[in-house]
């Protein structure tokens, strides 16, 4: 039997996501803890893999058992041996053909910015210090180039695994909030480090150090060497991926 | 020469604001970094005392010293000796007669509550966590008995050590913004607890244990011992105070 379970984590005290030889990360923690409730190891496989320092408000993942647990005893189990950082917000089963990777036609990232002269003394795990005046207006006229499908090889790491640089960025919106920019952005699928160089580069253009017309040239350069630098992972929160309703997941995971 | 300083801290690396003998305090880190800037010992008085784990957006105290620093090399060489938890926000000279405590007019505090069925992991230091569903519209309601000058005494600590058990509470508001419950309110001066022991209380109406009457039979009664419990530090953030605006303080401070 198949479960799908959505995940929130605080990326502070993990060395990311993806299970490593040593250190704590969020899939090892995950895997030890179902593994405990279902008597037998098991792996989880995710719908998008985050860097060590990023959090998640909902990130899904799947994996298998035939332990004669119900969804709720599988979280509840999950949650009772999880560490203060992690915790599962729903188990549920779903179909064999389901996959937290390939059946996800959309993931969301969420990325805050403290703008002041002051550094952060409060929640200074989720957010990224700019002491410069940003303008998060021309930022956001400036992101909205990337929109659309795209060789993105300009804002990918050169640690990247994907088989090609292509990706389908759906939406990009760049507010501010009071002393934060909040930069959202939503696509089919990322490249390593791609939404936190698309941040190093608009916090350029927000400082006015590069004009609104930039990005779209560091998009047709295709040259990862001219943009700017990856910005920080603090501030970079994964909202989760998006599937279509038919496999009848949380509304908050639905496309 | 008397300065007022703006602080921001995250309150979970501290014993609360008050020097002890021994273990972190916000006034203690605030004293030596800043102690160290002028070359000699000097004493913080802050506009309200916070309890272990409370933390502060905009906490005012003044200090004196007749050492030859601009307020910003101050506030500069200030941040560069204090801990991370803890932000000079802002320091300016002020009136001898300025007293960060004296001189406040009101306080506000802002507490927040996670209402869902599964733990917090992201943000769970700034967050209390209740699982039952709370009906926020009757929390308000019942809420605002509340206002006005009052004996509190049902909602003081036996710690207490102020001279009398009457404050002014201002306004008091309780709001849904999605999974979270937010309580905020602003009073002429709190006992200790007050804002705590104002939520444990409401936290039983919430989830329906009370109705919404019992708040003001409480206030009426006077007796700490058959209101509710006092809720936890997390969640807790002490806004800051508010001044007449003719100390020349920042906005954020000003009535």
């Amino acid at each position: 039997m198949r479960y799908a379970i959505g995940i929130e984590y605080d990326g502070s005290g993990f060395l990311g996501w993806q299970r490593l030889a040593e250190g704590a990360t969020v899939q090892a923690a995950v895997e030890q803890a179902l593994g405990f409730v279902v008597d037998h190891p098991l792996e989880v496989v995710c719908a998008g893999r985050t860097d060590s320092g990023v959090h998640a408000r909902c990130q899904v993942a799947h994996f298998d058992t035939d332990a004669a647990r119900t969804p709720f005893a599988l979280q509840q189990g999950g949650n009772s041996r999880l560490p203060k950082g992690v915790a599962l917000l729903w188990c549920q089963p779903v179909p064999d053909d389901f996959h937290a990777r390939y059946s996800a036609r959309a993931r969301r990232y969420c990325y805050t910015v403290l703008n002041r002269r002051v550094r952060p003394a409060i929640q200074r795990e989720y957010l990224t210090w700019e002491r410069h005046p940003l303008d998060a207006a021309a930022m956001h006229r400036a992101a909205q180039v990337l929109v659309g499908e795209h060789d993105f090889s300009a804002f990918r790491t050169v640690h990247c695994q994907a088989k090609h640089p292509r990706r389908n960025v759906h939406e990009i919106s760049v507010r501010r909030e009071g002393e934060r920019v909040v930069i959202e952005v939503q696509a089919n699928a990322f490249l390593h480090h791609m939404v936190r160089n698309f941040v190093g580069s608009l916090l350029l253009v927000g400082r006015g150090e590069h004009p609104e017309a930039w990005i779209g040239e560091l998009l047709a350069g295709r040259d990862r060497t001219v943009a700017g630098p990856t910005a920080p992972s603090n501030g970079l929160v994964f909202v989760g991926p998006r599937y279509p309703r038919e496999w009848g997941l949380p509304d908050e995971v639905c496309l």
